[in-house]
């Protein structure tokens, strides 16, 4: 936007850019999924982060974390899945610590069907594109902003828990 | 995933590097905006889109090209924002090429008042991060990756237009 002076306009390219290409891929990434497996990409975010976790289940507050969504948001989408089969819910009385959301089976069954097709899509859509040095820039600077996002959301989390905030 | 054997490990990395910064990036922005101007990111997507066009107004599916939203996302946010006096719709009876969308005062008034805070917060979570040759290589990389992802939107639009998909 030509009026905002904080910003030089070569970064507002570089912001438009990523976001727009990032929409971009979502979308495709989605009818992808929903072709091949009959999933959309909110459901293969948390189907894959169940079957990378330790016994393929997590509890709803960590798979918020690591996918960066509201807690209704999680909450609505395991619900959502769990109403066609995909995961499964199981409150853990003995530990008094909310819920676990655990992979199953027809939700292994959808993310295995999908897997191949989707990392080729991936590899087409980005990959192809990029050589190595970008990949390796990318990589490293996306990290640092991330480390740096992650870290303000956890000082947040924790002062709230204290009753700072 | 270790599982799938097409995309290096290192590659991964990046890809979900890239997915995580986009998902706290968005929830971060959002956050903002709801404190200091009262709208969502899509609320501001489509306001600066309609303030950067041509006597700042755009056709329904201008929007949803430019933005990378399936029509029907369009038309549910754009309803949803008339509503709110955000936006108006206009129909151009004349050139009967369907609906024409405004910026409407109140969507004028919400988007400058967020306009400084945006900016800051985009400023310091993201670019403060990066140093110039990595905003390069970036807008450079992710150019090349957009295009790409465009112009198959082109072509399939075309073909579905003269009934060849």
């Amino acid at each position: 936007m030509s009026s905002v002076s904080e910003i030089p306009q070569a970064d507002w390219a570089l912001w438009r850019t990523m976001r727009g290409m990032n929409e971009h891929l979502g979308r495709e990434l989605d009818r992808q999924l929903q072709r091949d497996a009959g999933i959309s990409q909110a459901d293969h975010s948390i189907l894959i982060t169940l079957f990378d976790a330790p016994d393929r289940r997590m509890r709803t507050g960590e798979l918020g974390e690591l996918l960066a969504w509201e807690k209704s948001r999680v909450s609505h989408q395991v619900a959502r899945m769990e109403a066609r089969g995909l995961v499964k819910r199981v409150v853990c009385e003995s530990d008094g610590r909310g819920t676990w959301v655990t992979l199953a089976t027809d939700g292994k069954r959808a993310l295995l069907g999908a897997m191949r097709e989707h990392a080729g899509a991936i590899r087409e859509l980005f990959f192809d594109e990029l050589d190595d040095d970008e990949k390796q820039v990318m990589l490293r600077a996306m990290t640092r902003v991330l480390d740096k996002l992650t870290a303000a959301c956890e000082s947040e989390a924790a002062a709230q828990a204290s009753g700072v905030a």
